[in-house]
């Protein structure tokens, strides 16, 4: 696979951004089953091998999960602050769960799992995210082995088909539209 | 009216985060005619006078415009990175064209208006947002007079019907969700 002509751009800001932690955070849309719109922060970790899919973990517990088994299809705003840019990125959403038939993307899913700090995965093993919290007991939990993932734990990949780049910097502006055909990415400047 | 339950933390957040310019931008997700979410920055512009609604400019020229036209609900999300927590704001968009009926809400899209600096309003006379960029002649405008609001200039308002306020600093996280109900607004402490 090539890299997609938005690669070098994103690299390019991460890199210049690469200072703040938040960098690094984004949000998601997706679809709710009433057809509304959600939205929430998630943590960008980086692309899956070989691919020019961009990879983020979540709980199977929440409602993003149901989300995505009904309308696997979302939307990345990522705003970096210190260069003053947006990426807008559309694209297919895959949930890769502990039963994927998959082998590569398990391998993937248990990497990620491998990779998450003590305290990201302890996470997974709290209580059930956005539930009435009846007590704090459910969140005295051991840290889970590095192992083998917890079973709700995902994997969740944004396949990008459209980004949006947007230069806040410059008079005017710039922004370029990243499109996906057949065989590869154009790339073409469009009014900001 | 009286001010929800909501309110008080995000003045606090905002008030905390009032050194970074960019606390004052958040993630607005819509829903576009195909079904598929989008997501894009944009600028807290104050509440409405007497209300709980959210106050953002947009052109009528933008796809959001659309969007809303044809599903009136967004989810904000918003994420203040120095004091680390997190609020999304689901609700009713009401999109504030030159031809609403209301005249306080007309009143309001004219203060808005004269509110936005030369540079932001300068950007109300570009070329056609999102289109092929054939020259850089579109881009070239006097600054708009600020006694009277271009066409397609719009007052966008969220009216949040459910706020879930995530602190990420706390061990565990803490989350609270705020709902409308008839009378007024309840919250309650959710598992984060």
């Amino acid at each position: 696979m090539s890299l997609a002509s938005w690669r070098s751009p994103l690299a390019h800001a991460l890199h210049r951004n690469r200072s703040l932690a938040y960098a690094r955070y984004l949000q998601l849309a997706t679809v709710r089953a009433d057809q509304r719109p959600a939205n929430r922060t998630i943590v960008f970790r980086g692309f899956l091998d070989g691919t020019n899919q961009l990879q983020f973990v979540t709980d199977a517990r929440n409602e993003k999960a149901d989300q995505i088994d009904r309308t696997p299809w979302g939307e990345a705003c990522w705003y970096f602050p210190k260069t003053r840019e947006q990426f807008r990125l559309a694209g297919a959403l895959l949930l890769v769960r502990a039963d994927h038939p998959d082998p590569l993307l398990l391998k993937a899913r248990q990497t990620a799992w491998q990779a998450l700090s003590d305290g990201a995965r302890t996470q997974f093993a709290w209580a059930h995210p956005g539930k009435p919290q009846t007590d704090r007991d459910g969140f005295n939990v051991p840290v889970p082995e590095a192992t083998t993932p917890l079973p709700h734990f995902c994997l969740l990949l944004l396949d990008p088909q459209e980004v949006d780049h947007l230069e806040l910097r410059g008079d005017p502006q710039n922004r370029w539209l990243h499109q996906q055909d057949g065989s590869g990415w154009s790339v073409q400047a469009i009014n900001p």
